[in-house]
């Protein structure tokens, strides 16, 4: 198949919107950087080391997916994802995209599907309970994520749960109520599925998991859903196919993307990088978004080591909803943000406006315009009302949200991302700032090794407060 | 009652955290203008200028809201809210925080209240296709919120589920399905309620949609979800008290608060505030305070006319859920930021880890740990990593999620936004910078007077565009 995404960078234009946008020979300036960042990935992949740009070709592990999941599907009434961040946010994205999302619980199940739900990405208690309340354990399997059994979110909610399904249907039968996601060979959760027996399905160890939505992680969860995996795959390898073979910025979507972006908040100080689907679906992939954004891009350190602080802020926003909420921020106040919208020019379903009020003007005039044609000159809308007060926007489109189109989109940041790291020169696959956070978790919670560290915390957090109101 | 909520700014100073931090002496010298600013906003009160200080003691129209939802649910099994923006914020607020949310559909419905649902908080024609697909009409009643009657998006969902009402249950019987919240005499939804003899109730003219939570608009929503009106407006209440009494910063949380996020973004660049409340019911609370944020202090004019674009970027974070995602950005990236948590101390339900694997270092310090443990030792971790990188962070705490300590949130964040609007010198109560966009999808829809603009646009949408890939 072809690529059917496109990137209208019109409005990032100082041509069409003034002094806060990119001026042409600025890009065509940045033109030979472009050229040498694409070569250098082009290369890096070459050497194999980038593990999630080989995904969109990999048709016969996504066929065992869909297989595995065809049997989970006549055994059970009930997907649960038990995860946190890269572990979960892919597949919530799917979701909400692919399916009647909330709605799904209450309607019959898809073809070929079942009810899928996610808990684990947090350790809620009160969250827990509800979603508890609702399930019926004994139709219900669980797919626990985590490439090293270590998290300590989705291991608590795993623990609870493997006991409460043990008590529901016995010691013995518990173990086909669970499948794994963990490291093919190391960690905790390789331990234990390899004591217990549990099935499970690999995480390569070569896929980080802001980049994993392609993978088992959220592959098995897809196929739960009764989505047909291989054309996710296609619309990634559509998008691959004209980034890989293209270092012309005109002709690669994701590295103009990219080349703008890092130009917005080096030159204009436009770091705060908003994207805004005009498309209810798309609620969620925004948080998988969030995520790719922040972790990719926010590092202490370039590849010098030079301290730099680097990192624009990513912002999920949601069109129409935010016109109502987040629009008069984007249209009066600083110009430190970039506004991206994804419009979907065909919606799944429609329904028209009827007649009824024809002497109220505030009314009559919305008679006969479709919800899918209302929505589209929202975005337009808001976009030329951006424009005209100087604020720089972009827009992805897609001809309808499908499998494929949905495939484009997650290759088409994750490529956009790494592309970006470049130009700031830091690293994209690492994550060193959430370590701290982990071991006073760990010192809190007693985990043997950390017994200094905790003393010296609770010294600190029994402190007499002063700073209190 | 007396308040509950508290308010640790700690992490917020100099003293604690260096540099990015407030210092005390900076605190003391704004001390003269947090108390002219308190003593301006007891004037405007006192004026009868501010609206929504009035409605925490309300009752009297709180107990007739009660009586009405008493009513519809007795007739009905379903209560769907038809509002966008400061219409459905507030509402569906409650909603997550006091009942099991998207899990309630799921249970059988609770004392004295509903199925609770929103719509039209977009114009997504495949929402309102799933959303339509689980209702039952015949059993469903719509709250339609708009106090003028011109919005777009709930005005076009109010028409088409109209029609589709008629069809269900007759021209004459389909009355009963609806009330309206809308102005007490002008308006193109007061001129329907009036023509078709619907149900209504009044959204008071001189309170804005983002502050309205109190009134109908959030209250009615809140009384068919079966919760006691009178304990949210009493926590509104305890805070309003401790509030309007004092002029003492250390005394008056909601001075404080906005005192140190004027100081954090105006010394110290730090103007992108982040909500991070440690608790899945108030994920939905995030997009209330996001929009209260956003509209209130985005703006262009100073209150001289000078041109300032104004407006700190609020974000709506989730813990854990967001250790996982944002985490890294705010441990590394730019010293741009403000993070508040808010944590509850005691969560309605709880649970145990259950020992399992006792040999297995990775999992087994886990065991006997409540999640309501773990969720506070992983917001206490949060706020000490962020600490010991410099990273300016204060922490706002209720003792429970009830709905009194709901009504303290809402009423606490209501009050700092108008200090805040004070220092920054601009109009907390306006959003001239929504209407370009309004005008534009007038034009696009064909609306009566707007066909001038409209050629402007559609001659501009046609150009040729040479700036897509």
């Amino acid at each position: 198949m072809k690529s059917v995404l496109s990137y209208d960078y019109t409005n990032m234009m100082a041509e069409v919107i003034g002094e806060h946008g990119i001026a042409g020979n600025e890009l065509t300036s940045v033109n030979t950087r472009a050229r040498e960042i694409h070569a250098k990935i082009e290369a890096a992949r070459a050497s194999g080391a980038l593990g999630f740009t080989r995904l969109p070709y990999e048709v016969d592990a996504a066929k065992e997916l869909s297989g595995l999941a065809s049997e989970l599907v006549e055994n059970f009434d009930h997907f649960v994802v038990v995860g946190i961040g890269g572990s979960d946010l892919g597949a919530r994205a799917i979701h909400t995209a692919l399916t009647p999302g909330i709605y799904s619980h209450l309607l019959p199940r898809p073809k070929g599907g079942m009810r899928v739900s996610f808990i684990g990405g947090n350790t809620d208690p009160r969250e827990l309970h509800d979603f508890l309340a609702t399930a019926d354990l004994t139709r219900t399997v669980f797919y626990v994520v985590s490439k090293s059994g270590d998290t300590i979110e989705p291991m608590s909610v795993f623990l609870y749960v493997r006991k409460l399904v043990i008590d529901a249907v016995g010691e013995k039968a518990h173990r086909r109520h669970f499948v794994m996601a963990t490291d093919k060979k190391k960690g905790t959760m390789r331990t234990i599925v390899d004591r217990e027996g549990y099935q499970s399905v690999i995480i390569p160890d070569d896929v980080g998991g802001r980049f994993s939505v392609l993978t088992s992680v959220g592959l098995l969860p897809a196929a739960a859903m009764g989505i047909d995996l291989s054309r996710l795959l296609a619309g990634a390898a559509a998008m691959d196919e004209r980034i890989k073979t293209s270092s012309n910025l005109r002709e690669n979507p994701a590295l103009m993307y990219a080349t703008l972006q890092y130009l917005a908040d080096t030159t204009r100080g436009q770091h705060i990088s908003i994207l805004m689907p005009y498309a209810a679906n798309l609620k969620e992939f925004g948080f998988w978004y969030r995520q790719l954004w922040a972790e990719s891009l926010g590092k202490r350190l370039n590849s010098q080591g030079t301290v730099v602080h680097r990192g624009p802020t990513p912002v999920a926003a949601l069109g129409a909803t935010d016109q109502h909420s987040q629009i008069q921020l984007y249209n009066e106040g600083p110009y430190d943000k970039i506004i991206t919208f994804i419009r979907v020019e065909k919606f799944e379903h429609d329904a028209v406006v009827p007649s009824a009020y024809p002497d109220l003007e505030g009314v009559s005039y919305l008679a006969g315009h479709s919800f899918n044609e209302i929505i589209n000159i929202e975005q337009a809308a808001t976009a030329l009302a951006l424009t005209q007060n100087g604020r720089v926007n972009g827009t992805i489109t897609v001809p309808a949200l499908t499998p494929e189109a949905l495939g484009e989109l997650f290759y088409f940041f994750e490529m956009a991302v790494v592309y970006l790291a470049e130009y700031y020169d830091i690293n994209a696959f690492d994550q060193p700032g959430v370590e701290a956070g982990k071991e006073a978790m760990y010192a809190l919670l007693g985990r043997r090794g950390f017994e200094e560290h905790r003393k010296r915390i609770e010294e600190r957090l029994n402190q007499k407060n002063e700073y209190i109101v």
